[in-house]
C-alpha cells in the first residue's frame, strides 16, 4: 500500500503513458497539414516543413528522445550537399528556377534557423534514409514557399525529383558524413588545439627557467624544468593536430555518385565533388571506389583512430596538471591553477581542478565512442553499412567535445596557470635525487653514504653531505647544481 | 580568393564566434536579474531559478551544448533526494514551512516542468557540484516563490543552508545516481524487456510447428522449429531481465550521509534512504561503507555490465531476424517482416529492416558507453571519483536507449513479423541435411552416395535416393521426416 | 645497397620463409606415423597422440603461435567433459573396457602431462571443432595405448564414435567454456580475490587510529583515518567477490545435450552435467535453453562484465596506493610500499611502485578483454555463435591475470606496507582544512581571517589563529582535533 | 565429502600450490650459479644467461605464466637497439673488444636462438626495466662467454656499465617498442596485406563479367558485377596499406637519449638512431622531444587505431564472404568457399567458412585490443607513462594476428574461392530489381503492376509482364539486360 504523498510521486514518474497522451491531446489544438507519401497521408504540424516521410520516422522510432537527434552539423552538409547538386542538375537541365529555390532553402538550412526541422534521431533506419527525405521534404517546402507555392503540394518542387535529383541516400547520406566530419575538424578542432598548444608552448617558454624535480614511477627523479615538461604537452598537441590533418585525405574522399545505374548521369560525381568544395573553401574529391564508399565507413573508424589519439593526449595533460595543482598544502603543489568558481568558503587555495575533470571526462566519452565506431563501422553488410547515423554521430560529438573541452581548458586552465615557484624550489632541494651529480666526485659509495644519512633523519643531502665531512657547505653548492642535470653532457 | 557566393556560405559556416556575440547582443533586450555567491555577482535571465553558481557553470563549461544536458532522470532523482532530505531535515528540526515549500519545489521539479532550469551539461565538474547547486538554487527560489519572497534572496529558505541541509556535493550526486538508475530500470528498461520478451514467446508459439532448417556456420544443418529458434530469443531476453534485477540489490545502496563529519547528523543516511524508498516506492538502503560509495562507482560499472550483456542479446537476435527477412527474392526469405514505411516504390515485397537497424545501433551505442563507464568507473582518486556526470549520463543513455529501441522493436517489428511456411518448407525440403536420418537404414555410404548425387546435379534428395534405387517414393516420404530429428532419441 | 653487417642483420628479421623451412627441413629426421580422417592421410609426429584433424588444423592455421593456443584450463574441461560423457555412455551401454581407458586418458589429460599434445590456437573454426577432435583424437590414441592398440588406428576407441559419443562440437564446446571458468573462477579468482581482502582489511584494521588529510578532487579535504580510506577498498573488493559469484548461477547451465535429434539419447543431458558435478565437486546444470546456450553466449559476456568490474576496483585501489607511495620526499608519501627489487642504486627510499603498475596493466588488459567479448558475444548467427574460442580465451585470461595480478599484489606489495606516521600526522597539521571545525566556535568570518592569514604567510592555522588573538594555543589544540571530524554528530 | 573418484579429481585441479612446489622440488636436482644485484645474491638456473634482477622479476611477478611473456619481435630489437649502442658506444671510447662481443651476443639475440633466455611477462614494472635488464644481462653473459670469462661475474662485460651505457630504461624499452612495431609492420603486415591485396584484385578481374543482385540493407537491390563486390574488398585493403604505412612517420621517431643528463652523451641519440637505421634498413629518426616520447605513448595509439581500422575492414570483408558462401542449398550461395578440411562427412558441399571465422575472431581480438592501448597510452604520469609492456604487446600481438590472419585467409580461402554463376544467375532473374529498368519504357504505374504479380504468384518478372500482355518475351529480354544498370548513364 502506498501512502498519500508517495502515491503522488509515484505517479509522476511513472506515467510516462499518460504524459504522452497530455501532450498529444495538448497538440489537438495545435495546426496540422495533410502530407503523404507512397504509404498514404499523415498529419503533420502545419508550422514544420518536414513532409510525411519525415512524420512517419517520427513516429516510428520513438527512440532517446530530442538529445538523440542527428546533430546540426550534419543537417548543415546535407544542406551544403543539396545545393551542391542543384548547381550541377541545374547544368544537367533542370529548371532554373528551382534550382535557385532550392539553393535559396538549402542557405536557410544551412544558416541554422531551421534546425528545428529536422526532428529525426540517431536510431531509425541504418541507411539514414529518413533524414535524407526531412532534408529533401524541408528543402523541397521551403522552396515551395519562397516560389508562393502550397506547402505539401509538391509542386513546384519536389522532394524526390528535384531535390534528390541523381542522388538516393545511399550516396547522399555518406557524403553528407564526410562533408560534416572534415568541416567540423577544419572549423572547429584544428583552431581549437592549435589555441590549445599555443597556451601551452607560451607556458612552456615561461617556464623555462624553473627547474623542477622529474617524477618516474611517481617517485622522485633527475630534474628538469618545467618549461621541458610542458614542452612534452606541446609536442602532444603538435602531433594531435598532424594526426587530425593526416585523416583529411581519406576523409574528403566523396560517397556521391555511388548510386550507380538508373538515377544519375556520368560525370556528376566529380561535379558534385568540385562544388562542394567551392561553397566550403575546403578541398573534396570524389571516392575512387563506390562500391568500398557505400559499404565500409572505414575512413570514419580512421577519423575516430585519430580522434581517440586526442583524447588519450589530453587525459594524459590534464591528470599531470591536476596532480601538480593538488593542495594546496597536502598534495604536490607545484602549480596554480586558476579559480573560476567558488571551492571551499573557508579555505583559501582550495581550487578544484574542475576543467582538469570535465576534459578528462571528454576523454573518458571519446575513448568509449572509438568503440562504438568501431563495432558499427566493422558492420557493413553486402553493398551497404547501416550504422551510419551511429558512427555519424559519435565521430560529430567526438570532435565537439574535443574541441568545446580544450578550448574550455585553454581559456578557462592553461592561460591561468601559475608556477609556485618557491614550492618547486623547496622540493627540489630537499630531494635526495640530486645526488647523483656528485658521484663522480665523491664516488658511488660516499654519495649513498650521505644520501642514506639524510633520509634517515629526514635531513637534507647537504647537510649530510657536510655533516659527514665530504664537502663544505660552499663546496656542496657549488657542485650540486640542478641546471647541469637537464640536458646530455657535451 | 573565394568567390562571392562561397563567401556568404563561408562566412556561414565559419562564424561562430560572431554569431555567439549576435546571441548575446540579441540577449541584452532579455530581462536579467542579479543573484551571487561567493565568488561575487552574476546576471541571470530573470525567467529562470537558477542562480549564481549554475550561471557560471554554464559560462565555465561551454561544451557540447543542450544535448550534452544532464539527463531529466537525474534531475528528477535528486529533487526526490532532496525532498526526502527536507522531511528528515524536519525531523530534525528544520523549519516545518520551510520543509513543505522544500517539498513544493521538489515535485514541480520531478513533474518535469521546470526542466528548463536545469541547464547544466556533462562536462562540469566531475564530482557534480555545479549541478547539485543548481537543483538547490531551483527549488530554493522556486519555495521563495511559493513562500512570496524575492527571487535571489535566498531567503527564507536558502539553497545551502536548508535545501542542501545536512549533504554536500559528495554525497547528494552519487545518491542521485543511483536513485536515477534504479527508476529508470525499474520503470522502464524491466517493462520494456518484459514486452519484448512477451512478444518473441508469442511468437516462438505461434511458430512452433513450424519445422526448418537449422544454420550452424551459415551452413546448412540439421532442422528445428522456428519456434525454437525465437525460443532461444526468448530465453535470451528473460535472461537479460534476471541479469538487470541482479544489479539492483548494489544499485539501491545509497551514499548519502557519506559527507562525515561536521554537517550530517548520526542516523541521518539511514533516515534519507528510507524516505526515498517510501517516495519512490522502491528499496532503497543506505551503502555500507560510504568510503566506497564515494570514491567508486563499482556498482554503476556493474549495471552498465548487465546493460552491456542485453545489447549484445538485442544484437544477435535483430541480425538474426533480418536475415530470416533477407529478400524478396535472393536472400533468405524465411520471415516477413512489418512494412512500415515505403521501401521501394515499384518493388513489392522489399521490406528494409529498419527496426533492426535502429536496435543494433543501439547495441553499438550502448557497447561503446560500456568502455566510457569502465575508463571512468576505473578513475577514482582517493576519496572522490570525479567522472560521475560521465558515468550516469552514459548509463541513463544506455538503459533509455535499450528501453526506447526495445518497445520500438517489440510494436513496430515483432508482433508483426510472419513466417513464410511455403519458403521455409521449400526450403528444408530442398536441404540435403536430412540424408543424415538415412544413415540407420541405409547405411553412411550408401547416404553419401545419395547426397553427393543430388549435389551434383542439383536435384533434391529424394529424387537422386529414387533414381538410385535405395527407396521408393513412398518409403522416403515415410522415413525422411524432419519432425524426428527434433528431439533426441527417447 | 645494404652494407655487409647490414645484410646479415637483415636476413636475419627478414627470412621467416626460410627459417620454415630450416624448420621442416630439421624436421625431417622427426618420427612421423601417418594418421588420417574423412580427407586422406596426414604425418603426424610419432610422439604425439593428436590425430589428422587436428594436424590439419595446425596446417591451415598459423596465426599467432605457441602464445596463442587454447588455454590449458579449457582443455582440462574438455577432458573433464569426455570422462563424464564415458561414464553416462556406458550407462547407455558403451563396451565398460573402452569407457574405462578413456576415463584413464582423460585423466592424463587433467593431470596436466600431456598439455603438449594440445597444439592448437585460438584463431581456428569458430565453432572450436578442431580443439573437440584434437581432444577426442588424444584421448582415443592414448585409450588405445592403454588397451595395448596402435596409435591412429582408431581400434579399439575411436575418436568420434567413442570418445565423442552422443556429443558433438557444437555442445561440447560452450560446455567445456563453461566448465572452465567456472572451475577457474572457484579454485583461482575467488581465493585470490579473498585474501586481498583479508590482506587489505588487516591494514585498515592496524590503521585504523592514524588520522590523515582526505582527498576529494586531489584537494585537501576534511580528515579520516588511514583505516577508513583501506575500508573502502576492502568493500570494493568483497564486493567483487560477490560479483563473481552471482554470475556463477548462469555460468553453471551447461549446453551439452544440445546436438538435437540423431546423435544423442534423452536425457544424456541431465545426467552429463550430474557426473561433471561430482567430477569437480562444483554444481552444474543442464541448460534450460539449448538453442541459446549454442548460439549465444551471453553468460559469458555477463562474466565478464563482472571480470571487469574487479579490474576497475584494482585499478582504482592500485592507483591509491601508488600515489599515496609517492616519494620519498616530493611526492605524497603517506605509506611506504615494500621493495622488493633494486629502485635506484644511490638513492634510499626510492622505491617503485612496480606491483601496482603491474596490477594497472592486468586492468586495462581486462578492460580490453571486455570489448573483444562483447564484440564476439554480440556476433552469434542463428543456431551457432562461431567465435566461441576467441571469447573463452580472453574470459580464462582474464580471470587468470586477476587472480595472479590479486595474489602478486597482496603478497609482495599489500602484506608490507607501512603507514608513514609522521608525515601523515605532519600533512594533516600543516592542512587548513581543520578550520572548518572552529566555525561553531569563533564564526565563518573569522575563521576565514585565519585561514586566509595562514594561506597568505605559509604558516600554520594554529599560527595564525593565535598570532590573531582568536584563541590561546591551549585552546586551539582542545579545540582542533581532527578525530571530532571523522564521523557525524550524535 | 567427496567421493573417492571424485577427491582425485578435486586434487588435480585445486593444488597449484602443491604443483609448484612440485615443480620447485625437482628443479632441485637442476643445476644453479649464484648471481647477485645490489639487493643480494640470487640461485639462476645454471643454463641461462640471465642475471639477478631478472630472477627476481621472475618470482616477484608470477602473473599469467609463460603465454604472457614479453613478444620475441620486442627482444630482437631490444638486441638490435644494444648492438647500435655498443657500436656508438665504441665510438665513445668503450673497449672495442668489449664492444664487438656485445654485437655477438646481440646476434645471438636477433637469431632467434637466445628466446628461452627471456622469460619476463608483461605484467611486471610498466617501464620494463627488468626486461631492459633481462637483455643486458643476457647480452653481457653470453658476452663474457665469448670472451672466455665466468658468467655472473659481470667481468669483462658488465651489463650496466657496458651493455646499458649511455641508456636507461626509460629511453631505451620505449626505443625497442617502437623498433619491433615498425619491424613487424614493414616485414610482416605490409607484405600480408598486400598478398591479401593482390589475391582480391585477382578475384575482382576474374569476376568481373559475373552480373549479381545487388544486396542492400540485405535486400535485393540494383544488380552489380562481383568484380565490383570485390573491388570494393580491394579499396578497403589498399587503403588499409596506406593507414599502415602512414604511422610510420611518427613511430620511427625514437625515444633514446631520452635520459637527459648524468649518463648519456650529446649526440647519442642522433648516432644510435642512425646505427638502427643501417642495421634494420629501415628508417628511424631520434625523436625531436624525449619528454613527449618518454612520457606519453601516443604514437603507439596512433598505430593501433591503424590496426583497429584494418581490423574492421577485415571483418566485414570475412563477414560479405562467409555469407555469399552460406548454402549450400539454403544460404545465398554465390561463392564457393575452398574446402579445407573434413566438414559434414555425409553433407557434399557442406563447407564451414572457417577461415572466415578465424579471420573475424582476429578482428574482434585486435577491437578489444584497441582499448587497452587506449586505457594504457592514456595513463602515462609526469615524466613517464608505465604501462609501456602492455602497449607494446597489444601492439605487437595485434600485428602479428592481422599479418598471420590475412596470409591465412589469402591462402586458405580467398585464393580458391569459386563463383557460383548459375545460382548469381538465376538469383538474378529470379529478381524483382530488375523491373526499374522499365519504367522509361512502360512508366511507373505498369511496371508496378508487373513487379506486384509477380510477387503475388511467386513468378518471375517476365512471366508476369508477358502475361499482363505490356510485352512480348523477346522484347522484355532486350529491354531488361542488367548489364545496363552497373554504371551511370552517359
Amino acid at each position: 500500500m502506498l501512502a498519500a504523498h508517495q502515491y503522488s510521486h509515484h505517479v509522476l514518474f511513472r506515467n510516462r503513458q499518460a504524459i504522452r497522451f497530455l501532450s498529444t491531446s495538448l497538440a489537438r489544438t495545435q495546426q496540422y497539414r495533410t502530407e503523404k507519401d507512397t504509404f498514404g497521408e499523415l498529419r503533420v504540424p502545419a508550422d514544420k516543413y518536414w513532409g510525411a516521410q519525415t512524420q512517419r520516422s517520427l513516429q516510428n522510432f520513438d527512440i532517446g528522445g530530442p538529445s538523440e537527434r542527428l546533430p546540426p552539423p550534419l543537417i548543415k552538409a546535407f544542406a551544403t550537399l543539396k545545393k551542391a547538386a542543384s548547381i550541377v542538375n541545374t547544368g544537367y537541365g533542370m529548371d532554373p528556377k528551382i534550382g535557385e529555390a532550392i539553393r535559396q532553402a538549402a542557405d536557410d538550412v544551412i544558416s541554422g534557423k531551421l534546425m528545428d526541422h529536422f526532428p529525426l534521431v540517431v536510431f531509425q533506419t541504418g541507411s539514414g534514409t529518413q533524414s535524407n527525405m526531412n532534408v529533401n521534404e524541408v528543402i523541397s517546402n521551403r522552396a515551395i514557399e519562397i516560389l508562393g507555392g502550397e506547402l505539401g503540394s509538391k509542386k513546384p518542387v519536389h522532394p524526390n525529383d528535384h531535390v534528390n535529383m541523381s542522388q538516393s541516400s545511399n550516396d547522399t547520406f555518406p557524403t553528407a558524413m564526410h562533408v560534416a566530419a572534415v568541416t567540423e575538424i577544419h572549423h572547429s578542432l584544428l583552431p581549437a588545439l592549435t589555441e590549445l598548444r599555443d597556451a601551452l608552448d607560451a607556458k612552456a617558454k615561461a617556464f623555462d627557467h624553473i627547474i623542477k624535480i622529474g617524477r618516474t614511477h611517481l617517485q622522485d627523479a633527475t630534474p628538469l624544468t618545467l618549461g621541458q615538461e610542458f614542452s612534452g604537452y606541446v609536442q602532444q598537441i603538435t602531433n594531435g593536430i598532424a594526426r587530425m590533418e593526416g585523416v583529411l585525405p581519406r576523409l574528403s574522399l566523396l560517397a556521391q555518385g555511388g548510386t550507380a545505374g538508373l538515377n544519375t548521369k556520368k560525370g556528376f560525381d566529380v561535379k558534385v565533388a568540385a562544388e562542394i568544395s567551392k561553397l566550403t573553401g575546403l578541398e573534396f574529391k570524389t571516392a575512387p571506389n563506390k562500391f568500398e564508399a557505400l559499404a565500409s565507413h572505414d575512413a570514419m573508424v580512421e577519423a575516430h583512430g585519430a580522434l581517440n589519439v586526442v583524447a588519450c593526449s589530453l587525459m594524459k595533460i590534464a591528470n599531470d596538471i591536476r596532480y601538480l595543482g593538488s593542495g594546496p598544502r597536502c598534495g604536490l603543489g607545484e602549480l596554480s591553477l586558476p579559480e573560476n568558481e567558488p571551492g571551499s568558503s573557508i579555505m583559501p587555495g582550495k581550487v578544484n581542478p574542475t576543467q582538469c575533470e570535465a576534459l578528462t571526462m571528454v576523454a573518458a566519452q571519446v575513448m568509449g565512442n572509438q568503440t562504438t565506431v568501431s563495432v558499427a563501422g566493422a558492420s557493413g553488410q553486402f553493398e551497404l553499412n547501416v550504422f551510419k547515423p551511429v558512427i555519424i554521430k559519435n565521430v560529430l560529438q567526438s570532435i565537439r567535445l574535443l574541441a568545446d573541452g580544450s578550448r574550455s581548458f585553454t581559456k578557462n586552465c592553461i592561460v591561468g596557470i601559475q608556477a609556485n615557484e618557491r614550492r618547486i624550489s623547496s622540493l627540489l632541494n630537499e630531494s635526495l635525487m640530486l645526488a647523483t651529480i656528485l658521484n663522480s666526485h665523491l664516488g658511488y659509495d660516499n654519495v649513498a653514504k650521505c644520501a642514506k644519512k639524510a633520509h634517515k633523519e629526514g635531513t637534507t643531502l647537504k647537510e649530510a653531505t657536510v655533516s659527514l665531512g665530504f664537502l663544505t657547505p660552499e663546496e656542496f653548492d657549488e657542485k650540486v647544481r640542478p641546471e647541469l642535470m637537464l640536458h646530455p653532457d657535451p
